[in-house]
């Protein structure tokens, strides 16, 4: 399996090379803050674009972008002010507090996967029997609360105006749906997508890159007409395996992962819908391109109780990883009409949308008549928002509120069968109105940053190599000169600003041993390295070293930056590069 | 000059064709937020590359990436929590609060730049003299008071810990300056760029895209040695006019610009940093790539009392807006060595950095000699704290203290003369160690896309066009079959296909006429439509249309990838295209 202690091997490479470090260093750290340094950030970059790429221009999703700050009422329709929270416990003693899963799960010797799925009563017990105490001074803990993870602020200057930084890109998509599928005139399916940044007010983050509290998600809700869910892209997908670890299968006790193909997946019902399966698929296969083999990865279903409040399955794509075990990367939710139905609800605009039948059909149906005159004898001033709320209400849902109680609550006002009468009728109807239902793949940028690190991180005799994939290394090419004289500079110089301005990612350096300068562009993961020297300026050939085989071969300047350019989108082999070379 | 409402008619635009639009629009919308839809997040995206391309790639700065949210101790440092503040009034009757600036601007008929310059003092007055009533409820108003405009949060489960959302980008380069300082292997200049998002509680914006409360900054540090200030690169720019308008001319009462080289610029003394000069020149190119000419740019120097508090020179750099007069887009400001100066001062890290002499010298100098037995007597378990913060403290400052109080503090303790020596010796010095000083270029990004989009704004004919430059159109071609029959749409979607495959931006469209069709591709700004048609069938060609002069020319399919992609950089004509044809 992996190598021993990557983790803190990766640490330290991250801060020696730029790649990343804990946030205001300066003034102790801040739990949860990360910064991405010069390295990490092309790096991270270069992960975003691949992923803008694969998913939004691809499958011609429309990407937005919202702001992280939303009202109150946002979130009060989402239902995350109600369900975005986790178990906190408070020393008695100390007044510390911590997450209160974390402090259960080494006691109980589970993982934190495990731990986190404990409910509130379970953490209770737990804590109690196995009389765990506070972490810092050894107290008694007190019964775990929930704690809200969003981090709260004020907009503008009234106290009551209270927002939230979003935990989720998507609430923005919600709120924007109309808009944006009017823009794209009104057809489904269609896919919204985000990359941004979201916060999470985690109670004690640990785990660097792995948990913050702030990071960038990368997400699309795609929407779709539960009548037609059908894939039209199902069969390019349809022979690629998941490792999956189904609902059954974890009832049943197992965390081991089936293989199966898509199509089988499918076919037995493991996936309740096709563009579920199909975007799970193209998950796998970018993760594949960031370098992390088909091997190394699995999805595993959310028990009910796991899942978010929103979601009626979902999937977890997980990594396995050398410190933390296998990790959540993405998170694949089929999250119904919930979202805009409940934003349809608390904001009283009508988010549904229209298809037109192939031909106008008879339909018996039922209809809201509003009788306005008894609707303003009761409720007076109140009548008109009471009006307009009955006006989107379902006819249905009346009807059955009638029956069942006798009135239907709107707005804290009881309406009674006076108030509005139910009509059945036979009509021509053009087309159908509903709300779309939504899948949500979602992926965390800095997980996947730090999982593409930790499996490019190699070791060869006794040095690290940084075995990135050639299309994502944050620098191409390192220009250097062999010594710093007889004019190998000026002419190295001269090659390095030819190569920036033919838009390859490139760095100069002449600094040190032309040994030492392999060694960091090896633990920079620089696929090529080209070196200057005298035969440079004999006959205009350089050296072009691999970064992974330590080879070398020789190549003509006028060769190189087509050759360099197909090398790097693997459509050449470093042999075919040039003439290869002894090593001096 | 432009064209009246134009503001207006891109807000139209803007809404129709998915640039941007109001965020939370189903909840009534929030002040100061602001969608950007899917072809402004391309635009926006493009600026963004172009910005990366012009400065960090080809500057060879650093970009990294901190977080939003800093903790309280990191906007101590910086002075902005005593600093980053907007007068604010508060109307006696009704409660509502209003930015005083804003308030006072229209009864003076003044420019809201000039507005922002008024002191607390000169709006109160000017609120009792011109007796200014609540514009909401005409009510009295109280007296204005500043409001700090950075968004309050507090971190993890503590109340007491409180976080700031970052008005700016600058600090998390400062706090981690000394770490890419070190991993860019200690020289200077150095330059550490940001893409980023920041947040400011404005109180009551409004504006659109010009005034929000969270946006995306394009900024950076550039730290240079001030005993080593000049800028190698001046040649390149010395040339570049800029319209400037100086200190000296706004306190003579003037706000025309006058229109002088860099080298003049540099000469007279008017820029006090080259690198600050270098910069600004650079800033005015960036713009001209957006389209914004340099007669619609000017540079306006901040008076002393406008400066922000950080800032020892600095100039705005203004585009002329249709509805907003000039409007800044970016800042330039020379922040000496303030902010890591106050870091190092409230975080008690050594922020200097160390510049080797050629050759060593001998020089006077003070050390200080901490005698720390007694001063472990005097302050037992305090003594290391206090001996680790008098180790770092300049032996100047202490020796300044001892004569002129008898004493100095260090964390609330008071040092005797019986607890460190002061040494003057003469040694051998191998180079010096300073705090570098620092110039700083930021932009707004929304600003820019808005100016960006203003200036691509034309109309013809009674249609618009959005004339965007065509290396930042959104979409660069659109593929058009001329009618939805007899196979055109199965030949133009191949043709969408293989243009997508070769990493064309490229659009499909077949719905409604084609001359509507035209309409929508020129209202998004795409520089190239090509069309499917019969003769397409029959031999291979396709038609491109231009869209700022309706012209057409006939292409063979070979042809089109290599000719469009020189195309669109600007290296071919729209007649070296193909074969003109007549307008049907």
């Amino acid at each position: 399996m992996v190598a021993e202690g990557k983790y803190e091997k990766l640490q330290d490479l991250a801060k020696r090379r730029g790649l990343f470090w804990g946030s205001y260093e300066i003034y102790g750290g801040v739990g949860g803050f990360m910064d991405i340094g010069p390295l990490g950030v092309k790096l991270k970059h270069n992960i975003e674009e691949a992923w803008r790429d694969f998913f939004i221009r691809r499958q011609g999703l429309f990407e937005i972008e919202t702001p992280m700050t939303a009202p109150k009422c946002v979130f009060e329709a989402s239902g995350h002010l109600e369900s975005f929270k986790d178990p906190m416990v408070q020393c008695k003693a100390c007044g510390r507090r911590f997450r209160a899963d974390h402090i259960v799960k080494e006691s109980l010797e589970i993982t934190g996967t495990e731990a986190e799925r404990l409910s509130l009563q379970e953490l209770e017990r737990a804590i109690s029997e196995r009389k765990i105490a506070c972490p810092e001074c050894g107290g008694e803990l007190m019964k775990p609360t929930l704690f809200l993870t969003m981090f709260q602020t004020t907009i503008g200057p009234y106290s009551e105006a209270i927002g939230y930084l979003r935990p989720e890109a998507a609430q923005g998509m919600f709120t924007s749906f109309k808009r944006v599928y009017e823009q794209a005139r009104g057809k489904l399916p269609i896919g919204i997508a985000q990359i941004g940044r979201v916060a999470r007010n985690e109670i004690s983050p640990r785990q660097g890159l792995i948990r913050l509290r702030e990071f960038t998600i990368m997400e699309f809700e795609f929407f779709f007409d539960p009548e037609d869910p059908s894939c039209p892209f199902l069969p390019e997908v349809y022979d690629e395996t998941l490792n999956l670890i189904t609902e059954p299968l974890r009832l049943k006790g197992s965390e081991e992962p089936i293989e199966l193909s898509v199509r089988e997946i499918l076919e037995k019902g493991l996936v309740k819908v096709e563009w579920l399966a199909y975007f799970m698929a193209l998950a796998k296969r970018f993760l594949s391109k960031l370098g992390i083999p088909g091997e190394s990865q699995r999805f595993i279903e959310k028990l009910p109780w796991e899942r978010a409040h929103y979601s009626a399955q979902g999937f977890d794509q997980e990594v396995y990883l050398d410190r933390f075990g296998w990790v959540e990367v993405s998170g694949h939710n089929y999250r119904t009409d919930y979202d805009l139905r409940r934003h349809m609800e608390f904001s009283g605009q009508d988010m549904r949308v229209f298809k037109a039948y192939e031909r106008p059909k008879m339909v018996d149906a039922l209809t809201l008549k509003i009788d306005k005159a008894n609707l303003g004898r009761s409720f007076k001033g109140h009548a008109p928002l009471i009006a307009s709320k009955l006006e989107t209400m379902d006819p249905e849902v009346v009807k059955r509120g009638f029956e069942e109680v006798g009135y239907i609550d709107v707005e804290g006002f009881r309406i009674l069968p006076e108030h509005v009468q139910i009509i059945h009728e036979s009509r021509v109807e053009g087309g159908r109105r509903f709300i779309p239902h939504v899948v949500e793949p979602s992926f965390g940028c800095e997980r996947l940053l730090y999982a593409t690190l930790e499996y490019a991180y190699t070791e060869r005799e006794g040095r690290v190599i940084l075995r990135l994939p050639k299309d994502l290394a944050p620098i191409e090419i390192a220009v250097f000169p062999l010594m710093t004289k007889d004019s190998l500079c000026e002419r190295a110089q001269k090659i390095y600003h030819w190569l920036l301005e033919k838009g390859f990612r490139v760095e100069y350096d002449e600094t040190g041993s032309i040994g030492r300068r392999y060694v960091r562009a090896d633990e920079m993961g620089i696929p090529l390295a080209a070196t200057i020297d005298y035969q440079t300026l004999e006959d205009g050939t350089v050296t072009l070293r691999d970064r992974d085989t330590w080879r070398q071969v020789r190549v003509r300047m006028e060769a190189m930056e087509d050759r360099i350019r197909r090398y790097l989108e693997g459509n050449l082999s470093f042999e075919e590069l040039g003439r290869p070379i002894e090593k001096s």
